[in-house]
């Protein structure tokens, strides 16, 4: 399957102000990376009345699709996956322009109605976020999608008219906003998610959020706190962080929010009203956090052609899937991650009685078993510390950010160096040094006995009493080179990690 | 060419102190990169007699390329080339410690006398640094290497017993060292180096640095400035600074020296002889500074096999290759990357009396436009970051870092934002701004007339007066999308690069 010719698909995503197209080179099934975006601000809501869409509006939703068409033609995109949301679908004459565009153009639009685009948003965040029970939101320019998620599934998705843009042009006229607009924002919105029926109140679900005005208050709080990691994957945004950013929403005027570090200045104008609708969720949710997921509309309608095999398009295991989809985006040397993981998984069982870890530590040095090499992608020198890099930038899907941060942390100190988790202090609790110190061990280990990247060692048997550790090796061939490298660049971590002496021998059958 | 699988070439160097092995991913004449190193210190000189190695010294020896035999055999290396210097060069027992390799072992080493190793040496450096005339030094543990650089050939080279551990055993029993045993050392050098009869004297020859010490004193100075790269490719170490670090290793004890940012704490302790011994030569050859390769001995010996079908292996034009490696070990677009560079170059040579730049820009550009997407590798968004990080961190040898820093900007701001030299204010010129407002707007301009990465635009034209730039595009289909995105993405950059309003359009043939 990975041998063959990876295949370019386009989503196109017409917005109520925005048009967006993503390019994303694909295997179907097997892994997938975004490799091209465009985005041209075409503002069909703009002069829009009870005929529809003015004609000034068609014309640019027109013109841009037809440079959107000729763009896939020339750069060899195989297949063009088209929705348009809000405003299309409120305009009587909505029906009519798709008509124009297939026509004239040759691209077929899907018209999403409420609930339909509330399930492609659901799509998204579930491919990237282990949510089994709980409710996406996702907050757009012209309206909102609340989903209703149970046992990892879309049950049912409401779409109610609290767009960012939506309520700012509705009710906000002062800069900054009056006390009295503020308090009829807030009504509206209570007012419209009366209407979602379903929506549990008081009930503590959890909650995901998507779409730009979340992923800029989640910046707005990663600046504030220096976040260590450079995505936006699994951010956990707190209640009081929203609180704190509406405040200063109230307070500054549009060119003192423009300066907020975090704020896109091309979203200042219309955050407050997005901001307010997060609070409203939560309260009613009763709970004092969300997720943030990047992935949202856009990913969900390319999750369903790229999982075309599941039903309903979802992956089990986020985890798995985004630790092998970033390995295979960087080429990671197959054989050689498979054998470091078979092997660290083998000394993590054995030394299972010293450690006491479960599960959770357990796919932690899975995913830095399978990645720890990707840096060499950029470079040998250093890879180590490029791999650390390169999670920092990707992210996890899947895995939290505590848990990102260890995977960073094991990947860079897999060669050498003592490991220390002064880089994450933010996101790692003071037990996971110890984690850390006990994973960083194992994994050392474990590369070193695959130093010669020919799975020469076959397993490992492990035994210890009160003073020394045993590590025996079963092995093809004689492991000379295996264990001058873990006597040399790992036993020293293992003696720490475990408080005891470590011998590294090899096994030898008895002689007849 | 490069369609063949690239091969793994090892490269052993038997040092008095350090065996170094280093693995090359190479096809030859086409790229390389490193994808390995061992390092083992085997100390062969301790203990050292008339009679030769000690017994001891050989068995490290012999056990230490056992190891990497077995490495090599079991990571597919195909081919070993191993050298031997100074320790075996000098031993009564070399040649036969040597044939013990062989026979025990079935490696063989080729034993470099004091010339070749400065050969080896200075095809190191050659291929790194656009020098055509001046000296290679390499400053070892055991001895220095000087050689005589004429017409980018080698000419002649010497080895004297000027190594900074053989300083260091033989004159320094003070911690601090005290003045007399410093002025010692300085008689020891002069008087040695009085014996390279072909050494010029205050002749102003470039002098081009390699080794251990000479990379440490570069790294103290550029931990001193801040210097905004990561590699030291073409770094200029200045007489001023090598004298200042003199007298810091003069002033600090041992453990004092150990801390000194940029300084190896492992070369702490031997690292003042050295430092005299460039001292000397750039004061006997009355220049101000030296240029330092990261290229050695090592790299000299595999550059003979990469470039065997160039008699003598000496690349023309490290420019252009370093280039070509680089967009090749991060596997460049090549169509792409070849069509924006074809068009960027049009544009700055239909421009050249508007901006009168010449071949040095001319080959910044080339340079950026043909990598300015390398971080398209890590990923698509911000890959412009991503490419000037790349940059930093690999260099690009035979460019200067002023040069290298605006490469780096350029592939920065090819997509978007303004243009700005911040980040090296250390390196660039004042000058620089303009060079770089002009050449990213043409940049700029040619990744947009090669938006849809498919070659539809064959030429430009360019036309001016004094308020208009007007650039007619010559194109297989109409440019639709090409014109589109110059407008919005490359024409105020031009605007203000060229202070003219800029006019894109398409040329029609006349109508009959």
């Amino acid at each position: 399957m990975n041998e063959t010719q990876p295949q370019r698909i386009a989503i196109i995503d017409l917005g109520s102000n925005t048009n967006r197209l993503i390019i994303m080179e694909t295997q179907l099934g097997f892994s997938y990376r975004l490799v091209d975006e465009v985005r041209e601000v075409v503002r069909l809501r703009q002069g829009m009345s009870e005929a529809g869409l003015s004609d000034e509006a068609v014309i640019r939703g027109l013109s841009t699709l037809r440079l959107y068409k000729d763009f896939c033609e020339q750069t060899n995109v195989s297949q063009i996956l088209a929705v348009a949301t809000s405003a299309v679908r409120e305009a009587a004459n909505g029906p009519a322009f798709l008509d124009r565009i297939r026509d004239e153009i040759g691209i077929s639009i899907q018209l999403l109605d409420g609930e339909k685009e509330a399930y492609y948003d659901t799509l998204g965040a579930l491919n990237e976020v282990p949510l089994i029970e709980g409710v996406v939101l996702d907050i757009g320019g012209g309206s909102i999608q609340l989903s209703d998620v149970q046992k990892r599934q879309f049950i049912q998705g409401s779409s109610v008219s609290l767009g960012a843009l939506a309520l700012t042009e509705r009710f906000i006229t002062r800069d900054p906003i009056s006390g009295k607009e503020y308090r009829a924002i807030e009504k509206e919105i209570s007012h419209q998610l009366d209407t979602v029926h379903w929506l549990p109140e008081k009930q503590e679900k959890p909650l995901v959020g998507l779409g730009g005005t979340i992923r800029n208050l989640a910046l707005i709080e990663a600046s504030q706190q220096k976040y260590p990691l450079y995505t936006q994957h699994g951010f956990i945004l707190k209640r009081s962080s929203v609180k704190r950013s509406i405040q200063l929403f109230r307070e500054l005027p549009l060119n003192e929010r423009r300066k907020i570090p975090g704020l896109s200045s091309d979203r200042a104008d219309i955050i407050l009203p997005g901001a307010v609708v997060v609070l409203a969720v939560m309260n009613r949710l009763q709970i004092g956090e969300l997720q943030v997921s990047v992935n949202g509309l856009r990913e969900g309608v390319f999750f369903e052609l790229f999982w075309s095999h599941l039903d309903p398009p979802i992956i089990p295991s986020v985890r798995k899937f985004s630790v092998l989809n970033l390995a295979r985006n960087y080429f990671y040397e197959k054989q050689h991650a498979n054998h470091v993981s078979f092997l660290a998984g083998r000394l993590f069982e054995q030394l299972a009685p010293l450690h006491g870890y479960g599960k959770n530590e357990r796919e932690i040095l899975y995913a830095a078993a399978l990645l720890h090499d990707l840096g060499r992608i950029i470079g040998y020198s250093s890879h180590h510390k490029h791999t650390q890099t390169l999670l920092e930038y990707n992210g996890l899907p899947g895995y939290t950010p505590r848990e990102t941060a260890l995977i960073a942390l094991l990947s860079r100190y897999h060669r050498k160096g003592h490991p220390e988790i002064s880089d994450y202090k933010l996101l790692l609790k003071k037990k996971d040094r110890t984690i850390l110190n006990r994973l960083a061990a194992i994994l050392r280990l474990a590369e070193c006995l695959e130093r010669g990247r020919n799975a020469n060692i076959t397993d490992t048997i492990t035994t210890w009493d009160e003073e020394q550790l045993r590590i025996t090796l079963i092995a093809n061939q004689y492991p000379a080179v295996e264990i001058w490298q873990s006597n040399r660049n790992a036993s020293p971590l293992m003696k720490e990690a475990f408080q005891k002496e470590v011998k590294i021998d090899s096994f030898s059958p008895p002689q007849n």
